[in-house]
């Protein structure tokens, strides 16, 4: 993407993107308006970028399945991005209602160009052109979020919270750092506060550990959107668009106050475990059983491989609960191939995780964890780390109690 | 609009429309690609244009209207054009479905040019490339009725019943003389079956004859629609999608192998009369009057001037009852700077029509339609006549008997 700097700094631009809740009524859209009111008046230029109304795009993909079991990508696109165009026109009548001068574009009309790939296309450029010229003529700018059309005008979409991604995209094309991600929560948060009640709000987290978070079941925001802030350095505030409150800031860590050695635990409930017992521990094995994996398009998590005795090793992994029976049966396909002794899946699992860039930093928090966890008799299955987050494997029943017990002894203890 | 004449002959071009009810619902959708299926398979190339489906367009503007009163045209045109494009992807991924190549277009991606005005826009060009390189590779084309872009892509639509129009545009720059309008009812009429029981289903119709009942209140085809058709020759199949019988063409008279004195009867009831008597008969009073009224946007229909004595003149015309107030506020402040003795309004009436081409070659027509209403006692307020029509205004409660004297005189009578 071609990224020419700050364009016209004295329009003191910001990025907003409002997602399918804080659009989801006329009245909520109405709300909008107001809202962006406040931030014309304070002499900024707006750039919206908009979700579908509601469960909008849940209702498109409804309508289609009475239709066809396999729509085809490119014309589910053409459908899905009806709902944006719906958003955009609507909020820009809001503001015109109130005497705000505002104008509606598709991805079309701003020539967001994509790759062709359908319900999950990649952004390669924006023309700035028209938007700076609305801009320049006192006009909010009304974007239609999770759309784009490919080189040869045909319709795409960006994936599910791709709306995330546009917003980010418009943000680094104008020169801007500021982005604000309107949702219908009040920031990121250091726990599901359905499960943990001492949960707080976070005042700033870095992008990886939202990378992290996001990968990790914490679905606030897009994985794409932010790995495309980070590689602008586009600051993205997550906040409620049902109050005023300050929400979350997403931001390079080097400009973080406070940096907490784990800044969120998470648990991820949907995937399951197979174990792969026995089999000859020789190079290339490994290689091949997740290639066949990504060959079928099954979406392999965490990997560990242990050596037994004997020359045999064993191999666990988790895979999405859903592709549980399809695994299975290409892991004993290659079981008896490979004279294992056994394939074994165990679906009550979940994954609890910490994450936080403190841990680059800090050390034996790994072994403060499973001290933690000994304690409370929750067994560990399976470890894996990365920089800044440790998830481990544990039986399904445990999994409350295990964030409790991660969330008291580091977030809770390290802000007090 | 340019239009090249037959662009490739072999390929068989016929372009089908159909409307809101025809599409109204997942499984109609599905009965619309069974249809399409038999032309393929009969050989032809087809391509189709569609509207929204059943009453999506009326729940847009409901929506608008949650928002705004005076939603801004361009945020209206780009809000309802959201439509027609799920229609055209629900379409395709039901011939999909059924084994038919098929690719939807906005009328953005095949670049329907049409002016700026929003909400009434008119076409200037369509470009054909895309849709014949998609023919020659044996594919159904749809695209999105009722909309195009301007030439700076802002999406504009053409008016209520517009994809009317978009069809036998396509069908005119395609170079096919075959537009099938697939509607709820099976073709022209020769009267409102709710009244008049024996009417009966015309073959064929003139372009003028059907415009002319257009006017007079026969809603089945836009009035554009004709035009176009009529301009560039395009012979329009206007049957329902509910069966597979043979509906009404709207032809060129000189092709029409009979020509009824009288093809129909009609009965407008949104009208009511306004007389101003006894002004000043001196050129330029009714210019003046009529220029009030249109700087008012207000739609006059029927005009009769009659001269009285001492140079005082009556002027009596019609225009809709839910303009009344404001057209009789305009005439009372004409009529007392003009010294005239008083403005009178009747709202129950309506005006009884027939049209025919036949009236062109007869002679007596009007006075024996006046013969069978003095019969009948039924008494003519206004007459105004046109090359194929007659009108009437009559008192509302005999437009019922009117309107069944003029079927069974003229076209039961006629018919046998």
């Amino acid at each position: 993407m071609n990224v020419r700097g700050n364009l016209m700094p004295e329009l003191n631009i910001i990025v907003q993107k409002y997602g399918g809740t804080s659009v989801g009524t006329p009245d909520r859209i109405k709300a909008v308006a107001e809202r962006i009111k406040t931030y014309t008046a304070g002499g900024h230029s707006v750039v919206v970028v908009v979700s579908a109304m509601g469960k909008t795009t849940d209702e498109l993909i409804a309508l289609a399945a009475q239709i066809t079991k396999k729509p085809s990508s490119r014309e589910l696109d053409m459908l899905l991005s009806t709902g944006e165009q719906v958003s955009i026109s609507l909020l820009a009548m809001a503001l015109h209602e109130i005497g705000i001068d505002a104008i509606s574009y598709t991805g079309s009309q701003i020539k967001m160009i994509t790759d062709g790939n359908f319900s999950k296309a990649k952004i390669e450029s924006i023309e700035t052109d028209r938007i700076m010229k609305s801009l320049t003529e006192k006009r909010v700018v009304i974007v239609a979020g999770f759309q784009g059309i490919d080189t040869e005008e045909n319709i795409t979409t960006l994936g599910r919270g791709g709306s995330d991604t546009s917003a980010v995209a418009l943000a680094a094309v104008l020169g801007t750092r500021d982005c604000e991600i309107y949702t219908d929560v009040n920031g990121v948060f250091t726990a599901d506060p359905r499960i943990i009640s001492s949960t707080s709000k976070l005042k700033e987290i870095s992008y990886d550990e939202m990378l992290e978070l996001a990968r990790l079941g914490a679905a606030v925001l897009h994985s794409r959107s932010v790995e495309f802030a980070k590689k602008y350095n586009i600051r993205l505030h997550v906040r409620s668009s049902f109050n005023y409150e300050e929400g979350t800031i997403v931001m390079p860590k080097e400009e973080m106050m406070e940096k907490f050695v784990i800044s969120g635990v998470t648990a991820k409930r949907d995937e399951a475990k197979i174990t792969i017992w026995d089999i000859p521990d020789q190079p290339g094995i490994a290689a091949r059983l997740f290639s066949i994996m990504g060959q079928n398009k099954l979406y392999v998590n965490m990997i560990v491989q242990s050596t037994g005795k004997d020359n045999k090793a064993s191999i666990s992994f988790t895979v999405l609960k859903s592709d549980l029976d399809k695994a299975m049966g290409l892991c004993e396909d290659l079981n008896n191939e490979l004279g294992g002794t056994a394939v074994e899946a165990k679906k009550d699992i979940a994954i609890v995780s910490a994450v936080g860039v403190g841990m680059l930093s800090s050390y034996g928090v790994a072994g403060r964890i499973f001290k933690v966890f000994s304690d409370r008799k929750i067994n560990i299955e399976m470890i894996s780390t990365s920089e800044i987050g440790i998830s481990c494997v544990i039986d399904e029943k445990h999994a409350d109690l295990a964030l409790k017990v991660l969330h008291k002894e580091f977030i809770e203890a390290e802000q007090q």
